[in-house]
């Protein structure tokens, strides 16, 4: 244990504005009965705070706080800016967010809102100084969260007038001339706007990159995808800045799973804690790009690698500070199909959150609403107010973790490299249709910890100090300093495919990439085929869906049959051409980690492994038992060993 | 035989205006020697009869009908208000429905219109009062027909600027205040709005639910699925109370297959017959929801249940009087594919639908049409105007039908209730993607056909009298007096799953569903799932995409491997919370025909039977004879014993 | 050798405006090194001739073709009409085309205007007669291209309000009365519009064939694609009459693979010759409408058929004169996959659209561009202006020409009809959703090839001497005279199915179809099922999809098993009633050669031949080594031999 070590938590997410005032008392002494800290409230409740445009009710929402914090809890409010009231149409008829094909994204459930529209823009900053204002200093309340999971539904990117005006104004500023006035010639060269007599007269030309009659130039996808991020975290920094002038409390969003359309890590640098919604099942189908066999291995168990994957990003976007502000509690309501989870399972995702370095684990949520669109989305306790077996999981976490001290999330042997940019531009320009950035990280993720690695995930901006191997699949842009800073590390370096292959808006490098320091490699062409036709390669596996043809004098680490390289390694640099499967990562990384002095242990199908400073985890998220060195680990099984 | 008895009569549905009127005489005569009786006219003929605004031309109506009713025919006299001529778009450019996306209707088809436009409402109410007023005493004219297929080609559901208008103001007579002038308070509160600050201040508030960013509040959904059911009753009203207003002659409507998006029963109380139009190949593939392999098997034979299901429906929705008002002839043009008859099966369709208590049975139609849309749909002469194979067996018919006697529908044992808005429900919150009301009462009344029953299909409002064996599979809504009549009848009970799970606008009860009297059991968790994950029971079978966790001391009829019931009994009343496969509800009919003391016998395959009071019918669905007690019957056999 | 032998010539796709001007020198000389004779440019730099409205500049180009012509190469000038510019849209924004949905078809790519559009034609005309009067006489533009690929990325048909009110003035030409005034009554009666009270009151009444509510009048619709491909002659007869008055050098246009939306064989008219743009394997996936398994046998070689169909189709629309305007050199960009072609395949195609009769073939293009949407296509020459693949496969075939003397196509013994009603008549109603008429045209082409034959491709219109067999599979409309000379010719004729089963406006004939001189068959019942339930036949193989009855005394060429002929002959004339299979066509056409003394030879798997007037040319679209008569052929390989 160290002075970082991490006090582990638990809570719920609680509306009192759905129960009769009579049941708060009663509701928040079972949450501290149960082990609960942490309550968050408020953040769908505009509607009742301020009831009609100018006129406030905050008097519950006191009574509320009051409530929770003298029971015991401490509060996280929420900003309820997800959720603009019915009136603020009538206001802005122009404020809902548009969708590709031009119909508007009409009020009657939440996110109903463009983040380019100033005027919207300026209602939240409003009910935003109106809540820091008031509660900036209330003792219970001790974290905010702006918003409710920024990119929920798709609404990252809007096509609405307010973007469109928008955009151009962020693409006169990208392109400023010498009378800071825009330079539109700039800006058609770096577009490449004389394909196809494209370019623009004016920055007023611009229109957004959807209906067009077949693809927009990629460099306009890129920039419009680059703007909308920008706007998401003017939108965030916004608030942060009024409940900043208010309070001294943390603050946190709750990113959601799979969400990759604006940059995380940029909104991140503007918080205090990166917090999650971590909901397994309903994420397996949907968002965790697995095939129909593991679909079904793990339908009432979630991936084995989703939840941790995103516990490694998000402490990475948390600056190390991390919590699971929604945690599945039982069978939920908006997936495809939404199973009974394997009993253990949700103190399985708990337990695995704070290996990974939670601070935080909150229940969404304590008790099932009987009405509107979650009405059959679990809860701790049940619509009639009884226990669910989700609770009694909960309970039982509060338990162990009497005995079981908080650690810190130590450095890993291993970083990944994320990069929102590059998964903008693979999105933009896949070249196969069933490959994506985020599969293909993941791939890589997946292969090193069924290798049983602790692992970082890291912006391309981050430290690489003390890491034995760093990982960076997919890194379509890769700045001169990063490529000079990778290239004077030791640590083992796997780099590709379609590392380095584009630069400033989507052009391609000259010389070709990837143009590393110190590797004589060249991706001269591309060869993307169907995923049913996989390439056989030599050593193990296969490359699928996209392999480069390399001009290359380096060592092979992987040769296709037929004698081409397609992984090529020289000193601490390897480059790998290919989007490889299951196999074909195994083997390499079992050979590099060999190199790079890292232990590694095969996992059992199902079976993970986490480390902390003091602690070793195992996991089993298989629907059997599993042997492992200590013995057998149960189905849903936790084994906690301290070091 | 007794008084009840219903002579069985065919016709054909017939276009005067699409030939020249010195056919009409030769074809009357053709249609007399068939052995016809019936003949429909009129239904699309607007633009015939009023080709420009208010100028009327009648006088080929009246020679049409002189000319038919000499002969001997009957006629049938369809208002035309599924096709207004074109210029009425000019007068009433916003009377066009509106998609879910926003986009218009338009004309040059048919239905084009809203059922919430009331300048068409008022256009309609003017051409069948016309009608009305000149045909109402015509001696030929012996029955009308409103409308036609109200639903088909999804034209209930309309979000047109007027059916939002009339949506409000049906809202505001929902819940009117005390000074009847709508107490939007009441609404939010019944709806939930306080979820996700989705309350109105007022009913211009509320929009339709299409377009929003995810799924709109299931009441919100639930309330306009029932105002747009409403529609089409008082649109179906209005005419119905002018015809009667100047005709004695019975009134019906064409309802098709599988078109559930508004309340058949309530459009039935101001009717006198129910029809339907019977298109059994067409309907395989897209509508009876059969698996490939199903499909296949009957792929020129139509599914072996889903005539039978729609007769047993109809016939409750005519309160006894069913007609087949188109019936397929041959070949159709509309589905996917479009399959040649197995030979006999037009034969056999017509008998089925005359043992299911059919009192006439018209084919669609009599002579090919060599033109626009139909013009590959066969008729019973051909477009050269020669006699096509489907003449020869509708004439068998009428042969046959000389020597055998009409007898009436006999109550069945077994009654098994259906309920739109249940289906409505069931739609707007299917909680597992590959699900539907209609697919779960299909199984049900299919394993029941299989074991050789006669089935009754009964509204949730109909006398449960004289029935042995009731089954209500997924009747999410049980009032309060439903479950207290169930309670206290003697007949077996079949309930679930889903059962009594909502009250009013889509809220979860609490007490728990189902909440019966008289049965210790209670729906504490739902378990959804993939079609291809099917849970294995103990007994037989599987429980399908869906079950649910029950708390409950009773015995158990079903349960799976791991132990737990699924399907629970206590005297007469069974509750089965789950989606069964076919094994498993043989299994449970089986068992509970057995106790109930209802003789089954296992059909074989594609082979079902029906009786009436003094006959017992069997028909041949399969490719190849099967044999039976009784001998062998062919492919497409039809077997007839007088009791 | 004859006079009509074809001198074969190289040449490359270029974009001086892509690159510095001091690039181009060196540019123009590599392509003379590389044995290249042509060089296409302008066809989408509008927006660098006229970069605002009016004010040109011309000196690029000018020095563009001095510097290539000086160099020795012949330019072939696109007119740049696929590309208007930015501005073009503020000055007429109603020029955009609109979508089946109704929406418009943005600026942003390319292709973005409606053919209807009279503002539009106007700018059009004016550009290409700056152009024409600029070059017309310049001694280096040897060729013209008039516009882009006319249809790619569906662009053919617009629902524009242009475009609505040019299809009522054509319908108005079509039905002009007596007054020359349009006869809207004629359009009724012709439309069938009685039908459904569809009737109009004036031809401003008419709109356009889209969101009705269910499937539009097929009479509707075939109007309207005629119109829609009138108008595309329409504005290439502008151009072209602008371009001859000014210049002398032949005309083309580059259409593409598998678009069948407009009639080529009107457009070729006014041409002198036609050019398409064939890549192999990005058609593969999209167009060729090859199974899966077929897909992955030819993943990098393409359909051993597909570039064959379109040569000889082709040949005939440039009415002898054909050209491929841009081979793919290596992997292209825009498909689902873009695979790496097998080596020698660059080479292979080349040869093969020689030996079909091409007097030229350019590789698109000269240098891959670093940016916008097709900087992942392949080139020539790689962005960093070094050889790729494809330039040395190119390379060899220039070497290869210096010894290999053209030579004429010779008329072949089987000549195919294709029609473009047909196709749009069997797309409006296909009657099975899973055929159309280009795959049945196609699976016909396919047996004769697999026969090893040469086979035209020719209009209904065309000229039918010196054949020995006459192919025409789905030919809906065949006119009187057509059937008349069919009747007298004395080639073995193989006719149907569907053959002249419309007459004018998608009507049915009656008598019924097909109504042939001398053959006593009518078609009296169709039949379409699933294609996974082919129809097995006595002889060899199955009916597939579709399949007609036949009312017929002639001898019996196909039976069902059940005994039914569904191909039948009498004299020179076959009738084939349904879609048929591979071993069934093979089956046919053995016999129907045998009859016509027309000599065959089973190819090999992916193995093709064709004949010129001196040489005999082998190709191996497989990827492994296939024995012929004369030896091994390699994976990819060509062989020729001088006869």
């Amino acid at each position: 244990m160290t002075d970082t070590s991490v006090k582990r938590t638990l809570g719920t997410c609680y509306y009192p504005e759905h129960w009769p005032q009579e049941m708060w008392q009663d509701d928040a002494k079972r949450m501290v009965e149960a082990g609960l800290t942490w309550v968050r409230i408020g953040e769908f409740a505009w509607s009742l705070l301020e009831p009609t445009p100018g006129s406030y009710d905050f008097d519950w929402l006191d009574k509320a706080i009051a409530c929770l914090g003298g029971a015991g809890l401490q509060v996280v409010l929420g900003t309820p800016t997800a959720t603009p009231p019915r009136w603020m149409i009538d206001k802005y008829p122009d404020m809902l967010a548009v969708d590709r094909d031009g119909k508007p994204r009409k009020f009657g459930s939440r996110r109903h809102y463009c983040f380019s529209h100033e005027g919207y823009k300026a209602e939240c900053a409003r009910i935003v100084t109106e809540l820091a204002k008031r509660y900036g200093q209330n003792p219970h309340v001790a974290a905010w969260q702006t918003d409710n999971e920024y990119g929920c539904h798709d609404t990252t990117i809007s096509y609405s007038s307010a973007a469109k005006s928008a955009f151009q104004e962020w693409c006169r500023i990208q392109y400023s001339g010498a009378d800071n006035n825009g330079d539109i010639a700039a800006l058609n060269k770096a577009w490449g706007n004389v394909f196809w007599s494209m370019s623009y007269a004016a920055f007023e030309d611009i229109d957004l990159p959807n209906l067009t009659v077949t693809e927009p130039n990629p460099a306009h996808s890129l920039a419009f995808r680059q703007f909308t991020s920008d706007q998401v975290v003017a939108f965030n920094r916004l608030q942060v800045e009024i409940i900043r002038a208010h309070s001294s409390a943390p603050i946190a969003h709750n990113y959601m799973g799979r969400i990759t359309d604006f940059d995380h890590f940029a909104v991140g640098e503007d918080l205090d804690i990166a917090s999650w919604d971590s909901y397994p099942l309903g994420f397996l189908a949907d968002r965790a790009g697995a095939s129909e066999a593991h679909q079904k291995d793990f339908m009432r168990q979630g991936d084995p690698d989703f939840q941790a994957f995103h516990h490694d990003l998000y402490r990475s976007v948390g600056k190390g500070r991390l919590w699971v502000m929604e945690q599945q509690p039982g069978p939920v309501n908006w997936a495809p199909y939404n199973p009974d989870p394997l009993p253990g399972m949700v103190r399985l995702w708990t337990w695995e959150a704070f290996a990974h370095g939670a601070e935080a684990v909150l229940y969404f949520r304590w008790r099932q609403f009987p009405a509107a669109q979650e009405q059959l989305h679990a809860g701790l306790m049940r619509p009639d107010n009884v226990e669910s077996a989700g609770y009694y999981e909960a309970k039982q976490v509060a338990e162990e973790l009497k005995t079981a001290d908080g650690a810190a999330a130590m450095q890993a042997e291993v970083a990944i490299i994320f990069d929102y940019d590059a998964d903008a531009a693979w999105d933009i320009q896949p070249h196969n249709t069933d490959t994506s950035y985020f599969a293909v990280v993941m791939d890589h993720y997946r292969a090193l910890r069924k290798l049983g690695l602790n692992i970082d995930i890291i912006s391309s901006d981050a430290a690489l100090d003390g890491y034995k191997l760093i990982v960076a699949p997919g890194l379509i842009f890769m700045s001169e300093s990063l490529k000079q800073r990778l290239a004077q590390i030791e640590a083992q370096l796997v780099i590709g495919p379609r590392a380095a292959s584009r630069v400033e808006q989507m052009q391609t490098p000259n010389p070709l990439p990837p143009a590393l320091p110190n590797l004589d490699v060249t991706v001269i062409r591309l060869d993307s085929y169907r995923e049913d036709m996989p390439v056989r390669l030599s050593e193990a596996g296969h490359a699928v869906c996209y392999c480069e043809v390399l001009d290359t004098a380096e060592t092979a680490l992987l040769t296709k049959e037929t004698g081409e390289a397609i992984a090529i390694t020289n000193g601490h640099i390897s480059y790998v051409g290919a989007i490889l499967d299951e196999a074909a990562l195994r083997y390499l990384y079992t050979e590099i980690c060999a190199t790079a002095d890292i232990q590694t242990l095969d996992m059992p199908d199902g079976v993970r492994r986490r480390q902390t400073t003091t602690e070793e985890f195992w996991f089993n998220y298989a629907s059997e038992a599993r042997q492992i060195a200590d013995g057998t680990i149960e189905p849903a099984g936790v084994l906690r060993k301290v070091k």
